[in-house]
């Protein structure tokens, strides 16, 4: 293995480690808020837990992209 | 391989991971605020929802342009 | 290829990614304030929805600036 | 192609990528209170929006700066 | 063992360590919320507390992804 | 072409790129205001607009001033 | 020992200590907002103490798995 | 032309770059309280756009500090 | 003693240091709100001090595993 | 002229443009306030003025240090 | 001495200084909320005052813990 | 001048412009809370321009021991 | 001297500068809060007074700390 | 002079410039508090200006301390 194999396993960390910090923060302030929302008007619940879980989803999804890559790079070294 | 096949992957990781963090924070507000209005004015939650998916959608593409870019570095280090 | 490419590469990767965050968080804002505005005066959420698609569209035509620039780096590398 | 050639690519990239941070969050908060002032005053939304208009065109222009100048740099790589 | 190794475990270090900074303070600050609506709305806590644990799992996996990557990262060393 | 041109294109990039960061925000901050305002005291919206036309332009000459530098960089590289 | 032996070091320094940051601060505003609730509703302080303690422990979690990479870069170091 | 010289073009664009942060966020700061002081104190609007000239006027001699600067260094690279 | 054991050490301070500055915000945000809440809620301070400690000990606990790791590494110093 | 006179640009470019950090956001702090204050009493508009002019020269003059300090090592390149 | 005691004095110095920065800041918070909690109710000031001392104390132990490794880095430069 | 010259003036830079941020903000802080208190309570102007006076300059001393060292190290240049 | 004592000098200044910064926001916060309790609750200003003294005493201790190890890094410049 | 002595220069600048951050901005969120205090119980004056300036004192003492190491360490350029 050459250095080039480093910076590619650096790459693998950086994508799926950064691509979470955003979904992380993003995630508790969408569970926090509607965990607010659902006290606030219990007989709304249904539909935001539906919607929580949706916006949670769309979330994971960004870390998700990052993870693809970070997945793409480790095969690359071999 | 060589050095730039590893600047290229840490620029794939860079891409998706740093254009991750903008998205998961605002998709996080956004739907944080839905919650909330939804809870305030139960009878809109329609209104609101189809918005949130159309939000949602405009900030998950520009993560997608992260990732495209991305795939496309990574296509370079063959 | 030469590290010069690398440095395209990483460069193609930043214009795309850093583009976004302010992108993803104003947009976040923006939409997080039109879910709120609906639900305090449901009757104009018509003029809301459409001002909204056009901010939406504003912030990511600054990602678009963004992802231009790094389609035409990409473009260089070769 | 020489090292000299990645730097410019690395100018391009860092000039329309951090010109549209500001814009992007500065874009999202106007419109987000623009849309709550609105809500408020429905009659004054005439107004607003054209004044919203106005400040998005000019932030807009910030980043087109920006876009310029990575226009001229992206052409001196040649 | 080359330099190489050390790149690798530093990107095995980054990769989990900064996918727990944005977990963190995300879990922290649903939970936080997820406290606070028990409180005012007791009733509803069975709903908020199968919600948060949802949630929680949720971000936990975001830090999971990043220690994946990890053990991956960790396991090529060697 | 040698490395110093590289350097003063890195130059006019960071000239015009962070000098549109405040000037981003700061006429979003404003903007916002303004429309506050006159939601507020629909009354006063032609002192304010004028006012908020004299504000955007202050703020856009901060970033023009950094467009002037980078015009004159790129000049440099010939 | 060699240079690799110093990165692995710096690995799993990084790993444990960046693995804290967000896991202290999302504890702080998780107790913290825990201690409000049951100020609030002194009734409901069972169940909002073993919630505590859950994510709590989630959140902890977080941090050892900084250190079980810490350990095992520890180890490569013999 | 050498190093040096794109070393003092890299301080021209740190100078007018940098120092016009504060003043746009300070501007917009300052113009946006000051709509909203118009707003609730139609009567005192006089004084206030007065004032608002003259804090505006301070805060673009900042950025001019920085500017003069820039163009002595930038005079220096000939 | 030779250059890794310099890098040695500075990963024994970053472990340490780092771990430190997380769990310090948070306990000052737990701490705080106790006090809040005990000032509130008078009667159930006995409640409140108890989970006080049992979060104080969680957040120093995170700083601790820094410490452990700061010892293993200062210990390969030899 | 040598890298010495390069190092000496960046030094009066940083010492101008990181001195007009502060002195913008807090003109902008203090003029904002003062704005407000003098629309919740407008008859201590003339006290509020006098102190305003002395508050912000107190912080132009901070950056008139770095902008002495920029001076003389801009002589020094000659 | 060698370049190796530079690095040891450098970790020693990073040691003490990080750890104090989140040990600072939260005592600060704690204190001063126990400040306004005691003012709120003065008649709980002798429980809160127990309890500041104790919290205090953790906060401190997290710097002390940084100055116990570094001076066992001091102790190493010899 | 050799290269060490060239760090003297980054110093001499440093110190002035890092110690004019706080004082700035600080100052502005203080300015503004001093106005408004003077809006609120006019009766005690004279106590709190004294006051703001005091903390003024106590703030500018701050960035004049940057200034005394700036100067100290500019001497050194020759 | 030789290089290593130009890096225990910075590290003797990273020491006592970065201490100071926590601790000075810190201060700042704990004493605007005192005095913001004084005058709610004006009888327990003696409490109040003698708190706050020792918590000046708590979080001037942290800086002393790194004062201490920046005075024994001192000293090893000889 | 060697570039040692540009060494010892940056730590007395970093001592100064970063010691003056967070007294900075502590004292003037201390001085602000206490002129809001002072306009809300104007009789608690005489208390609140004592304090203030012993608060002051304790925080200018902090970048004393940072005065005092960058005075030892200019005094070792000779």
């Amino acid at each position: 293995m050459t250095t080039v194999h480093g910076l590619i396993a650096l790459g693998a960390a950086f994508a799926v480690g950064v691509a979470a910090i955003g979904a992380g923060i993003g995630q508790g302030i969408a569970s926090g808020k509607a965990f607010e929302s659902i006290a606030r008007q219990p007989e709304v619940s249904g539909t935001i837990r539906t919607l929580l879980f949706i916006a949670l989803a769309f979330m994971e999804t960004l870390t998700i992209y990052g993870l693809l890559i970070a997945f793409m790079l480790v095969g690359k070294i071999g």
